[in-house]
């Protein structure tokens, strides 16, 4: 079966404070197919953070995405969200989640 | 009587955790008719998540959604949201949905 | 009295579980006059399910509207919102619906 | 004194159940002056309906208004917003409103 | 001291039930330099009602407003907002006010 | 060090009631490097007012600003939010507002 | 590893009361890279202030952003967020954020 791009992750991942957030962006955002990185933290803890961390590009290869955040000695709580295909489709809102 | 192309579909989905979110998204975004797809965890569960899945394109085949996310080992629990037609209708809110 | 267009209906619909909004939304949006459709659901019950049915286009036909809820077993509980004219009037929110 | 265009009207009308707001929204939009209108329902009594009617238009006639809404045997409760000059101007949220 | 242009002025306003504020907004429209006027209902009393005024125009001449509201036996309880300047700036919400 | 321009300042003003914010709206709008203002009411007292007052331009002058308002005898509380820069930078809400 | 370019700062920081951040935001965005800053305060104690700052730019060079805050008495507390790469990617809110 043919594979088609991912143009967006969103992950929850736990890291130490060292490498910084600043640090990590910018490994991140070189990745081949990785056209611009956000990190925004969410809860800091005395030893680690818990940050949300937003991928996007034309084809973004998810492996390199997580060595990238492993080499850093962080952990991927989880893949909150997922968009692929030609183009970018956003999570649409509908009554029930009101 | 003649089919309309189906524009949208939002659909909860619970599956197991593999094949993850990153690998189905790829499966359903090369189904033809589909332009893109984005998969979104709402709940995690010790064996299961559930999802929501957000599929577009021009002409989405709607059985052909159904055998990949089958395949997969998921149950679509409801189709929450359908667009048809020649364009893109979105879910209007009305005073009464305040 | 010459008589205009109808841009866009909004309807609260109790139907039964099948034909699924999936087969209802294409059977609405081939209707002349029609360009979109979108079915929302809105509670689920043992038998019946309550949606949100918009339909767009540049002259609709309420009747046809109708005849075609009518054919899949549906009932039209209430006409929620029109929008009719030479171009579509959303409803504006006012400081007394804050 | 001169008088300028009446651009948009917004009503609060309680009328009976027939006609209905399909059949009310179509007389109010070929007024002459009027481009669009939209009424959406905001409460449900057992004969009668409170509507939310906005009508828009390049140079409404507020007198041919009232009469249409009449004729169809309901009743205007308020004028609850009016936008009048040469373009349309919104009400303005201030830090008093909040 | 040179004079710039008033944008827009948003003024809290008590008013007697007649002129309606059908009436009401088409005066202060047609006066020099506003190009447009919304006046929405606040509250309405048994004698009075509050409106909120909104009037933007190229260059604004407040004492004319204000004669055209006190002709209406009208009374300018506050002006809430003013934007003045070659062009319209809003306010900004800051992180303070949330 | 060079100094680069300011875009926008939001201030936190307590003035007496007069002059209004009408008058000094349009004073603070004229300076150099000015091309608009927004006074926003925030609070009225017996003696006196809290306004907010939006500055916005290509480069504003602070001590003019600030000149203008001590003419109108009113008193500067908190500079609450400055943007400078080649191009206006807007605060960006973060998961730790929320 | 080749490194990427930062294109936006969010910033918590503790700073004294002078200088103020209308001159902290002119030498913040004086620096090589920067294109704009936003200080917004969050909250006033009686020697320091907690500030929001926004640094957006084509190239931003973390240090020199260190480097002038440090100088002006000033400490930062937390990097709440980093866009890095060819383009500004903003943080997505998912369905868990709500």
């Amino acid at each position: 079966m043919s594979v088609s791009d991912i143009k967006r992750i969103v992950l929850d991942v736990l890291k130490p404070h060292h490498p910084g957030i600043v640090e990590l962006s910018q490994h991140l955002s070189v990745l081949e197919g990785v056209s611009g990185v956000n990190i925004t933290i969410i809860e800091v803890d005395q030893d680690t953070e818990t940050v949300k961390i937003t991928v996007e590009g034309n084809a973004i290869v998810f492996e390199d995405v997580e060595n990238s955040i492993t080499e850093a000695g962080a952990v991927i709580h989880s893949v909150d969200s997922v968009s692929a295909g030609k183009r970018l489709v956003e999570e649409v809102e509908t009554s029930q989640d009101r």
